[in-house]
């Protein structure tokens, strides 16, 4: 690679040298980097080479060729690719009037929700039914709708998104969801079948846990679905079919608008694989309306930011924090949990409320700060239940709940409660997520720490 | 209830007035309280009520009856119940020469796993193959292999226990296996059906949410499987059929060598429902071999009581403490820090090793302790370099690892090792455990709790 022959003799990029002007050139793993300096770009796949010298650049990949002696040869060959042009603002990756990518990513979520929604649902009338649209799925309803299983499987948040629209994707298809965690997947050689509908969910649509259990998932013969919000990602290439969940660039390295997104699109999701049955045509009618509404109860909880911010004064030196869901918004406290754990680096931790008996309730004291989300579901009383044995422990609570609930949720008026607009109960975790991310983010920067590049942190997972 | 003559006409209790001695009673919910005192008891069913007045013991129940209004009348029935007798001896219950029950138990485990498996195994030999033999189980063996999937329920220690085994249940059943809490799955209604099998797995037997989980997969027509320590318990009567995981009775809350023997229970199922042929042959061997070396395998890790007893001189003022494990070895970490976590009382969280990097990672420095499962398996490379970036961040390491590996794990010395013996991989979270509940145990007591009764928590989970 250092003899200058190479690079000469395989130079094909005289769009640079001209009229004696100075150039540069930008290296990036990612667009958003390089687009404040050029929307022109060459890509790179993998296996090739760039080599830059003296303001000429050379690509060139390697063909591995059998030798004589059947070891591998890697003979170069020039490559011939045209410059991209990316279609992206400068704007999109502009903090504009907000300090920190993920707070305004974290206030942006009315318009990235409308944006994932967009030209999907319809919104019904006289005529027409309501209903759902994915272009990318059309042709393959009919063999999910045969599947003997739906697994899901994604990292991280990715995966709390998932297991938020479980129990919708449950009801709604009839058919049973496994929920995997791509490494635990990968690890246990779990069984994947012809028969099954296999789903990735992943922002960058590069993680490579799933992309490898995609890779995994292929090989055993299963139709492959991909969920991610990166056009021509590795994830978005190689599955069967797809949803693109456009929540737009996201690039604070905790990911808010894309669990957002992905919970929204596995809703649809769901409405699309569910039959339009009589018996479920109530319940589909009201999701759909539903998610029409949830960009304007997102803004409306997005007002409680200040209140977020003064709770974060409260627990700004704590050590530790619990947060207590069931049902549709087990999802919800993990994924609040790993918020908090990701940036503000606190020990959080994401329980089953179901399960606080069997250990997690000798913790409890008066000292240690305990979320518990209990907006109005069918779990409601049980997470009444939660609250008053919490507090018979004198746990010190937060609780989230329905808008109008503080009485019923309050024993005793001791605990301090977040107040939350109610929407169709598979999609309320949309909204519950919201003070979470907030407070997160709050507790981040008053504990000093880098709310957009964590500690210790990458955006896209892309290695295992 | 207060008027004696009701009392007097239901008196069915002459047994208790003889020759003017006098006589003692007692009341309790669990039989191991009252065995030192008598071994003759009365059981008292849902619904009845006992009367005790001047030394006489009323028996009776309500029955419902429609009145003519239409609302229900309470009619009492006098009961007539036989006496029965305990088959307990005070000595099972007696602490010997151990100070708390969590300590006695922990180490009668080779024992416990030798009453769990007698009878069950059969070793092969020139001219028999080894195989298991599960007699509570055979006449529904081959409805289970015909099962569209395998829904394993549980609980806590529970659950983590089926976790633990669900790796070689998948790969010698060729059965996708579905693990559900048994709460989780009743807050979302999850989809059960006619052609699942439900394993129901409790240590007493009575845990309110998994009776409650396999009332409603018989509903639902699937076909229940019962996993208990306790003959007569609700769940091993109202299953289709089950095994008795033959413990010996448990009293400490914490649950050790329960854990251990649902392991080996869940892997004998999976040798049980797996079928017998050619290319499983070796694997089956190596697994039936791997449980008869267990006990001996056992009784040597547990010479690392004073090692880990050092070990929680460390930690005994910490607040936070990580394990991270994956593969066979997630339920070790899960388990491992449900223990900690409930009677030490410190925030310990058990983390899928493979989503480090999705939040978790953000945590590490040097002052939080971490341990690390990393014992031979096919995951074992892709733990060295979870121990490596875990290093890399300066983590304060625990590792433990298979005898002989110490210098293959612990990066320039500065970790500290714990080397356990090695079996048949889908076992060794059998052996994995053991240090983990010794170091829970050491902890409790070096922090002055209460071992055998943590606070907050009940033996048995009775209410949901």
């Amino acid at each position: 690679m250092e003899d200058a022959s190479i690079g000469a003799s395989f130079d094909d990029a005289q769009f640079l040298t001209k009229n004696g002007q100075s150039k540069e050139l930008f290296l990036s793993s990612d667009a958003s980097a390089v687009v404040e300096h050029t929307k022109k770009v060459l890509v790179i796949e993998d296996g090739e080479v760039v080599h830059l010298k003296d303001g000429d650049l050379s690509h060139f990949k390697f063909d591995h060729v059998k030798g004589k002696q059947g070891d591998t040869l890697a003979r170069p060959a020039s490559v011939q690719r045209a410059l991209s042009f990316l279609d992206m603002e400068v704007e999109q990756i502009n903090k504009g009037k907000y300090e920190h990518y993920m707070q305004k990513e974290i206030h942006e979520q009315p318009e990235s929700l409308t944006t994932t929604m967009r030209g999907r649902l319809i919104r019904g009338g006289s005529s027409k039914a309501k209903s759902v649209l994915l272009g990318g799925l059309k042709d393959h309803l009919k063999t999910i709708r045969r599947s003997r299983r739906i697994v899901v499987i994604g990292c991280g948040t990715s995966y709390n998104a998932s297991l938020a629209a479980r129990p919708i994707l449950e009801e709604l298809s009839g058919i049973p969801v496994t929920m995997e965690i791509a490494s635990d997947l990968l690890d246990r050689q779990g069984p994947v079948y012809r028969e099954d509908t296999a789903v990735f969910v992943s922002q960058s649509g590069e993680t490579a846990d799933t992309l490898r259990a995609l890779e995994y998932a292929l090989e055993n013969g299963a139709l492959c679905v991909g969920i991610t919000n990166t056009v021509s990602s590795a994830i978005a290439r190689k599955t069967d079919c797809g949803v693109h969940i456009n929540a737009g660039c996201e690039i604070g390295v905790a990911s808010t608008k894309a669990y957002t997104s992905q919970i929204v699109v596995m809703a649809m999701l769901a409405l699309a694989i569910g039959g339009d049955t009589i018996s479920s045509q109530a319940r589909r009618a009201a999701v759909i309306d539903g998610l029409f509404q949830l960009p304007s109860k997102v803004k409306e909880v997005l007002k409680l930011d200040q209140e977020m911010k003064d709770l974060a004064k409260l627990l700004i030196a704590e050590q530790s924090l619990l947060m207590f869901g069931r049902g549709y918004n087990y999802a919800t406290a993990l994924e609040g949990a790993l918020k908090v754990k990701e940036v503000a680096l606190m020990h959080s931790e994401g329980i089953l409320a179901g399960e606080m008996k069997h250990g997690p309730l000798a913790l409890v004291d008066e000292n240690l700060p305990i979320v518990v989300i209990a907006t109005r579901d069918a779990c409601f009383s049980k997470q009444q239940s939660v609250i008053q044995q919490l507090h018979a422990r004198k746990g010190r609570l937060i609780v989230i709940c329905t808008k109008g609930d503080a009485a019923s949720v309050c024993v005793g008026g001791s605990c301090r409660v977040i107040e939350v607009p109610q929407v169709e109960d598979c999609l309320q975790p949309v909204i519950n997520i919201v003070p979470l991310q907030l407070l997160a983010y709050h507790l981040t920067v008053l504990r000093g720490h880098n709310v957009d590049q964590p500690r210790n942190l990458a955006k896209s997972v892309t290695t295992e």
